[in-house]
């Protein structure tokens, strides 16, 4: 008589009781240790969150979800000792290799988001402080005659926005109050050109992610300056009081609704990344924690490249 | 002399200085009370979170954001009004309202979510509890001759999952142990039947949504009963001790994968959605939070209704 | 031969193997629909998140945590069919319950927090807008000769603050320009009174809990009403263009740091709660979401009522 | 004729219009890299987020906030250049150097958390692993002839219970199929001595926090190893067939209520810490996921270590 269970095959090999293809299966909440290493500098160290999927067809009833983490060690192992890898590179490699382990699978993804310290100085002080940032990076690894890499690489920056429309009405008071007093409209006029007026002011979180094919090459540091400098301010951790008078100012002067800095950003990455084919994928996201609401103000532009080089080129 | 501004204008109909278009424009994370009429019962009232979002052409600096809470406000009125609407369809009503209010987008987007409370009874003793579910909802409204709706309705609903490979191991050495024991292999079979062996299991988060053409209906409680008769295991907030022991034998019963959670769904998706049209988006997920890791396992299949008709026909 | 286990006592009721005290044993993360009736008006719903707990002592195994669920359930059901209870009632009256159902235990300790709506008008175009703040509760009954009951009750709400500090270096800046284009310092001093300048503003997050004897009572509605009136500026979720300056310029004409908040809500709740006695315990937080840096300013203030009393007397 | 500001003196050290005192007023949510030197080994990078306070007499108006980071920054530079310095030294430090920086305050307090990397061997391949757990730490310095400075060192670790109780009817449902199919019951029971049966397991999230004089030395790697070894079982990021079968079989032979853990964690703080005096405090917290619930069970003792000490003596 047959025992229920003799001995132990592979049960994950198996065929599934329902045979239906899975778009992803894998593990998501994985975080590691990533150190990166940098020519002439100390390596960079992350604490980094990782997703790692790949497809499973329907004749298969489960992925072996440990090799992920076989992979995903190698690939550590390796960052650390090889001259010089951006986390998007590392994801693409992870993903490459779980191609080879998961020799079912058609493709593989991997996520990675990760805290980055970033120095600054305070504008006017000068100052040293560190700042944080979100950063992330994304691989789709497409099995084919060769393996087809995309790869996406993005960052999300606090910065200060302020709104050019209550600013409008603060504006007008000031100029009906100065007449009022009897000051001469030249001199109003002079004087709303030096000092800006106030308005509802608040942090804005910028985000741009670009996806790219495998062998193109972005910066992260370039990612972040394009979001600090779209904002009507960046701001600091530290600043003494001529560098928050500074920071101030330099809001009020800039003043910019949601789709303002989404617009900016626009320009930005197209004047800061000519390298990049027009088939990249921009993602451009913005998101102001209104001051004067509970909710907040939102902005988003999705596109490739190419349509945004053409829509700046025709004005 | 001009002044720098005489009278004031709408800043947002201006022209914005970088002519670029904007994929969404809007407002988040906006909460609201949320009352839907039920025929003869008394109504649901949820509190929801709100994004909502148009687009914007170039040539237009601001979308009006205040108008969203205008168009919301109308119809969550009319909604505690009207015999019967769902979820997805106040979605709707809300996105066909703001492509009327802002005349210059040709896309508008509602999304809602919100915890939902079901009543449930424990399996043996029978004592009423309480469940809470998350449930949600999205609409877009595209411009056109006709404004063309596409709707969605999903729910995320906590189980329990036991897994299927820990569970093999465990009964091949309680088949190993009863025979050395001198229990005969008929008896050590029969025993095996009856009494599920020990595995690793935990809360599992599976996830449905569906999308849709605007006059298809769908119940969120058919939705909701999907995901909860597919995994190992429903869960209860009152569970007394005869209750408890049924809940780990049914689960220890019916151990599935991660996997498997997502293929049952996809399975009793298709046999409780019939009367819908073989392009219904179905996004099925899984998360199981698993026991013995700080990590989770996920799968996930994405595709249209009638593929995944056709992929249960071959079999 | 004796089996393992023969007949299964009540496990729970065991000695444990280590005989220590434990301060709480009990369920946290229960969601429940709570309904408050109101006299004259519909009940008001809430979606409540309960934490329960009860001490054990030393020498009994584990407490029986379904039991929490019937008490709550019971105390529910009598909420909504009684014609008054304030949310700290309802705690009160479930804790009372369970040192009845927890025959060994000393102390019984239940807390619930919710999301609250609210009904507002915009400042000068007075449209209806709903506001959302959240509420929380606990109770705390002590066995004894009679069960001795202390309650907490309080808010956390949203406002707008804007900082003196960058403000008065903003207003020396206009001082100076109006100076220097010639106008005179009297007209320059009116200009002043009459237009605030710039400044950052951002989102503060004010909290008042009040903890009493069972017999005091407590409105939550004076609790969110003092949080609101003790920032630089109330926030409203719909704001049409003439609201917008006002809350603006409100909000700049009572600029106020993050002490100042704690302040000016602790002389509120002075006057605001005459009918406590010194003995009611206060705790009044802020929390500025500073606009120009990514961390936030914060205040605290913990006493007794009866101190915050003299404190304002001394003066 | 006056205006109105003339030269700006420092705000903050003005009389507030309330002189209420405040109990503490700082910065929240300050994120900052951390190197922490170790002997023969590489510096430990951390990103923590920190709060930082200071108490604020009734007579001042503001606390310099941008103090805060100068005292942290100039602790940080020191940690990573000095020998050894464990976190809660680190908070110690910077609580030290605030009182310096503010004069006027009598009393500093410095929190600090953080994510922090373990390696571990999976218990049967005995493969390499990266463990994430979160550590935090806390210092008081209260202001008298000599500074005094209380610290806090703690860390919160997942790992895996399993329920007696449920485990019980399981095993007493196995006895009663084994006797009905004829099996001798001395055969039975020597089975059940063997093989565990099954019972509902989660994730359980142990926290242990000790408070301490300035000059009582605690390491958080014991901290972490004593969570670890109170639960059913510990959980590993990477487990092969093998490992999982361990697993399981352990936590299944070592069932635990969240009573237990938290008694159980009790007494190895009792037997680890044996050179910490009586005085120091312990607060010791369990959560359980439950598989079988949406909510979770929590127990906690809090109390000095010598009344721990003396309860375990008692028995």
């Amino acid at each position: 008589m047959d025992l229920p269970v003799i001995n132990l095959p592979d049960v994950q090999a198996n065929k599934p009781a329902i045979a239906i293809n899975l778009t992803r299966v894998g593990v998501t909440e994985v975080k590691k240790l990533v150190e990166i290493a940098r020519v002439g500098k100390r390596p960079i160290v992350l604490i980094s969150k990782f997703k790692i999927f790949v497809d499973l067809p329907h004749d298969r009833k489960g992925a072996n979800l440990s090799r992920n983490f076989e992979a995903i060690g190698e690939v550590l192992e390796e960052a650390i000792a090889s001259p010089v890898m951006g986390i998007e590179q590392l994801c693409g490699e992870v993903a490459r290799r779980l191609l080879s382990c998961h020799e079912y699978a058609t493709r593989a993804e991997v996520h990675m988001e990760s805290e980055y310290i970033i120095k600054r100085q305070s504008p006017q002080t000068h100052m040293n402080c560190q700042e944080v940032v979100n950063i992330f990076a994304k691989a789709t690894a497409i099995r084919g005659e060769n393996v087809l890499i995309r790869k996406v690489i993005g960052a999300e920056v606090i910065g200060m926005t302020a709104c050019p429309c209550a600013q409008e009405i603060m504006r007008e008071k000031a100029q009906k109050e100065l007449i009022d007093l009897g000051v001469p409209s030249k001199t109003v006029a002079a004087f709303l050109m030096k000092v800006p007026m106030a308005t509802h002011n608040q942090r804005g979180i910028g985000t741009i992610s670009i996806e790219v094919h495998e062998d193109n090459e972005i910066s992260i540091e370039d990612i972040i300056n394009v979001i600090e400098m779209s904002m009507s301010s960046r701001v600091y951790e530290l600043l003494k009081r001529t560098d928050e008078a500074y920071v101030v100012e330099t809001a009020h002067a800039n003043p910019k609704f949601v789709e303002d800095c989404v617009r900016t950003m626009a320009k930005n990455v197209v004047n800061k990344f000519k390298h990049l084919p027009d088939d990249s994928v921009i993602t451009i996201k913005q998101v102001n924690e209104e001051s004067i609401h509970r909710h907040n103000a939102f902005a988003e532009r999705q596109s490739l490249l190419g349509e945004l080089r053409e829509e700046l080129n025709r004005q």
